[in-house]
């Protein structure tokens, strides 16, 4: 067996998210099906991913890696990619160094959040841009930011999980106007839990949008419980955009601290 | 009667094009009946456009003008945007200058053709970027353009219409390899007739592709009869990105010009 690393891009409009559930068309499933296709395999091989997207969340960077027997990368990505459905990208396929595990060998994740909050957005941007009625103080949203920015529990941003813990250490959460008068939002984190990034977004938003107080997103942060107050963004808005790795010698000993962590 | 500017994108994909046509969905069409809805008239009042694009070339710079009965350019835009499909966004609306008609005051059209030729393409743009399954010489499809620079009859280019004149002037057409690993192509002329664009960069690409010479796209045009090895390229690639217009105080004689040149 030797174990491949894939970079992945994907549409999320046409997926119920990334993990494999019956019945329904989602990243994971697809993938594993394109595998056992070309590969004639009795059984789908696994796949582990760095980023477990939620329904309708994008991705320009998503890793992931899988176990095969004898699989030549390149062979296997000319054939995948006759095969993938338009929405799916193989940006690249390559032998994993050893210890690498797409999931606990990543140092860290970066997303993007797209907002057009003027008059005129770009019709072709719709699919991964959110359209909000109002204009945005980006200042205020950045002096939210700043007291959720280290190592907190964010329980207070989290769809809980029993037995997982909601330490995460977030390491930007800034927000842009890009050059196309969009309000960009840059997070990045170790890891995140479940619909996490979203719920960042609700609070920086109702303070750009004049709702809160900057100093309401820290106040969130402090009851370390789910607040209703925070609404979940809309999907479409987010694209995993990068995973970030050690050096090859670092990966096994970084896959066993995660696991550690998280487990 | 005032008459007023529309500028407007929108996405093509889901349109027969610009021109209202019976029980098919078009921009035009749709504008149209938008207008007639928000101010009650009876009948729709025609729109003019600078770039009669085909069915699923998009825009994000289409202009456009209309004459109505005092209606205010605030109070339509606001009510227009709360009625007009997501697919096409309202950029903004003014009072024209005097002289000044959409189609015939502009001095250039701009067009962009965006290509990815390389595995990997970015699936959340794949409504605007054409897939090539080879490498693209962005050098040689420039060599190919210079050429067909200038004023020419560009009839091998062009789907003939009875009575109207082929002959353009091409100010530019130029491939650049994106920052995103696009070829990306500008096209300005000061204007276009069918098919014009599409067709140009079907003589650019099989340039690029190596199937033919550079000096074929200047043969081509010196034939000035239509070419069936110039294959007119997918519509969804092409974005009609700016019009250009001159000085309020130019508007009336440059469309006197130009009904003379091409009515």
């Amino acid at each position: 067996m030797a174990r491949l690393r894939l970079d992945l891009a994907y549409d999320g409009a046409g997926f119920h998210g990334w993990a494999t559930q019956p019945g329904l068309r989602t990243v994971q499933g697809e993938i594993e099906t394109a595998i056992a296709t070309v590969l004639r395999l009795d059984d789908p091989a696994p796949l582990t991913c760095a980023g477990r997207t939620d329904t309708g969340v994008h991705a320009r960077g998503q890793v992931v890696h899988v176990d095969l027997d004898d699989a030549d990368p390149d062979v296997l990505a000319r054939r995948l990619r006759r095969i993938l459905p338009p929405d799916i990208s193989l940006l690249r396929i390559a032998e994993a160094p050893t210890g690498f595990d797409a999931r606990f060998s990543a140092l860290e994740r970066r997303y993007v959040y797209r907002l057009a909050d003027r008059p005129g957005a770009d019709p072709l941007a719709r699919g991964y841009v959110v359209e909000w009625p109002r204009q945005l103080d980006v200042e205020a949203m950045n002096a939210a930011a700043a007291p959720l920015l280290g190592e907190h529990d964010f329980a207070a941003f989290c769809r809980k999980r029993a037995g997982a813990t909601t330490v995460r250490i977030l390491r930007e959460l800034s927000a842009t106007r890009s050059a196309n008068g969009l309000v960009e939002t840059t997070v990045r984190a170790d890891a995140f839990c479940h619909s996490m990034v979203r719920a960042l977004m609700g609070a920086l938003v109702a303070v750009g949008d004049g709702r809160h107080e900057p100093s309401w997103a820290g106040e969130v942060l402090a009851t370390r419980a789910r607040d209703s107050r925070v609404k979940v963004m809309p999907a479409h808005g987010l694209v995993l955009e990068e995973v970030v790795y050690p050096d090859d010698d670092q990966l096994a000993e970084r896959a066993l601290e995660s696991r550690r962590v998280r487990g």
